[in-house]
């Protein structure tokens, strides 16, 4: 049976750690792996634009020896004229594998409903696994253990849910520092009893080996960066912030960055700062997902 | 020399049935083609976004070990600023063969006239004959047989008239039934004396074997809707119509599908209909047209 | 240390010579190099859309082995939202080197500077040394030599700025005749002494064996035409003109051409025309160059 992933909750402990696993070995033996995607295709569907999602999923194909076809909502008209049943089927008799980055959440999970290819969510409004699976792989690889503290500052946005059900089905110590009014969504937080959702920055930063913060406006809501600003300038990643963190706290970020705004330009230009390799990563990440969705 | 698929009367009976059989071989022994196109390169040049034309041809170069490179109109601009003959001159020194979907066919035509590398007809406003190669291979997948009617329902567009030209070159019994103000264009239908065009619905399905409709509002059509609609009402595939053709009637359709206008959701989610292995064999189709163009 | 070519003058008079001859090999040994770029991937990013740069570019790395996305501006953000170095810094863990055509030269000089792999302009408001590569080797194929006289006729633009620095630095006569205010830019025509700027055609066209031109018009131009027409009239590429050159001159043109503007046909589309050689000649030209900073 095909396996899709919609949300970070399709899948489990195990396959989790296998995903971080093999991507490191990706990226330490890329020989190894250099014709694995051979023949396969992945299509790739963009709502809106990103040079890392593009880059990291066509660089993965690419350096296994497959393809990628980069299309736009636009092209293929996905629920608009044409309905997804049809898109979905149509496409599975075209490519090995579906990558989408929409708004509608529903839209992925109608799309892997009714496509015999593996769907992988690439970022939706709710939720951002494949991010979720780099970060996990970039914590692995600096901190050889995952029985550490994970901390979130910020917006409660898809990045957030994802890191919280990733955290809550791996067993990590998380906790996520929102605006009380910014919340991760009530659904998730009720699907993820052991993560810490608090509008207490110094209790979420207090012994963290990871820190972790996103922009605070992402596209699309310029026009209420005003108001946001003022919710959320106490949450921003500082000096201040990181003396209650581990001493050898790395510092996360899922790029791009807002220096001045969510982090300070020393923090995440500092020594602590692993946000390159966190980048890399997704594209390592999301080969070894797709070696598992379309090999396995 | 150089080989075009301009038009459908371009190619030869015999031709047609090489690509047929060529195709259906490419489809049961991918492995042996999966070389065939290595190092070659097919410019894909759009004026109108399609799904199914983009990837078909796209997939069909990548799964032979070649490459494709989509451009827009715009991006080349075509017939504007640089003449068409100056782009065709220095197209040939790069690639090895142009796709090219635009809505005049003069523009084709004229690509051809002075490319020296082979110029396949991706959709105009006259003509669709790779569509027409991939519904002959998927008549001829399930029927094993050209010795049987088509009966084509509704507008005559371009599908319409590239499908009249190859039944009328095949000896292929074909009726093609439109209201009396949206026939095929009478030059194709005075060179396809073979084909019977008709506004007589039940004349038309009688005993065919091969039902095959589009639909009614081609892109950018929009707003002729409503005044479309009063006209093609009696066009529409359903249960009644199908009823006075074959009982092993095979339903064809070359999507995007408006379930309820030009055909009854029974019909095409029904058991006759083959529109999903249809979509499929655009590449197949595709992929042994570009090889006779390529490589013989 | 990575290589970029940002300007013309980053190469030495031995590593163009060199880029010349292996771009020749190239040309005439395609399949000795049809794996030099295996799991090599280039970046192509795009703030103005080009036929030929994105072609000859994505060709070139196609046709050995590589593979090129093409992304633009727009997509990437560049200079906008995430600044120039973080964006550098993510592309360079993802491929192995980055195309660039923009406007502004010092956002080339800027992405070069924070970017791990080499960087290549092509195509700024200031420089086009890719076009000039192409014409050298174009120049030497049909000459054997250096040693001879290139005359450019028109706007002192981007292409004749790099050719002017280019014949500088391999001691080649070259004369550029340009209306007064319309000449070369003051710091470039300082730093090449040995060209020849001029208002004076007849004396820049007298022995030459190379002549020269670009259209007087660039894109985003437009609405200058009527201005720049009445300067440039006497500057056009004509029979009287191209009388006072050598018997056997060669005629260039980067091309998109405009007929009876800045070339009249007869030149243009006659013996000594090498336009279709010079435009393939990019994809040569441009293999050897990233050959140069990928391998070497």
């Amino acid at each position: 049976m095909k396996k899709d992933l919609v949300s970070m909750s399709d899948l489990t402990k195990e396959e989790i750690i296998e995903i971080v696993n093999l991507g490191i070995d990706m990226k330490n033996n890329r020989d190894k792996y250099c014709s694995s995607f051979k023949n396969k295709i992945l299509a790739m569907i963009f709502a809106k634009s990103s040079t890392r999602t593009r880059l990291s999923f066509e660089t993965a194909m690419l350096t296994s020896g497959g393809n990628a076809i980069f299309l736009n909502t636009n092209d293929i008209q996905l629920g608009r004229g044409e309905g997804i049943s049809d898109t979905a089927k149509v496409l599975s008799r075209y490519i090995d594998a579906i990558m989408i980055r929409t708004y509608k959440h529903k839209d992925v999970q109608e799309l892997a409903l009714h496509s015999d290819v593996p769907v992988i969510n690439a970022l939706t409004d709710d939720e951002h696994p494949c991010q979720i699976l780099a970060d996990l792989m970039t914590i692995y690889e600096h901190k050889k253990s995952f029985d550490l503290k994970i901390a979130y500052f910020g917006d409660g946005n898809n990045v957030a849910a994802s890191l919280a059900i990733a955290a809550d089905i791996l067993g990590i110590e998380c906790a996520i520092a929102s605006p009380n009014n910014y919340m991760v969504d009530e659904f998730i937080r009720n699907k993820t009893k052991s993560v810490i959702y608090t509008d207490d920055v110094e209790k979420a930063a207090k012994n963290a080996s990871v820190v972790y913060t996103d922009t605070w406006i992402s596209m699309g809501e310029e026009d209420q960066y005003e108001k946001k600003l003022k919710y959320f300038a106490d949450y921003q990643v500082n000096k201040k912030l990181t003396s209650l963190c581990k001493d050898d706290y790395i510092f996360l970020h899922c790029l791009p960055a807002y220096r001045g705004k969510e982090v300070t330009e020393d923090i995440i230009d500092g020594q602590h700062s692993v946000i390159f390799d966190e980048a890399e990563n997704r594209m390592h990440a999301q080969k070894a997902l797709l070696y598992k969705l379309l090999l396995i």
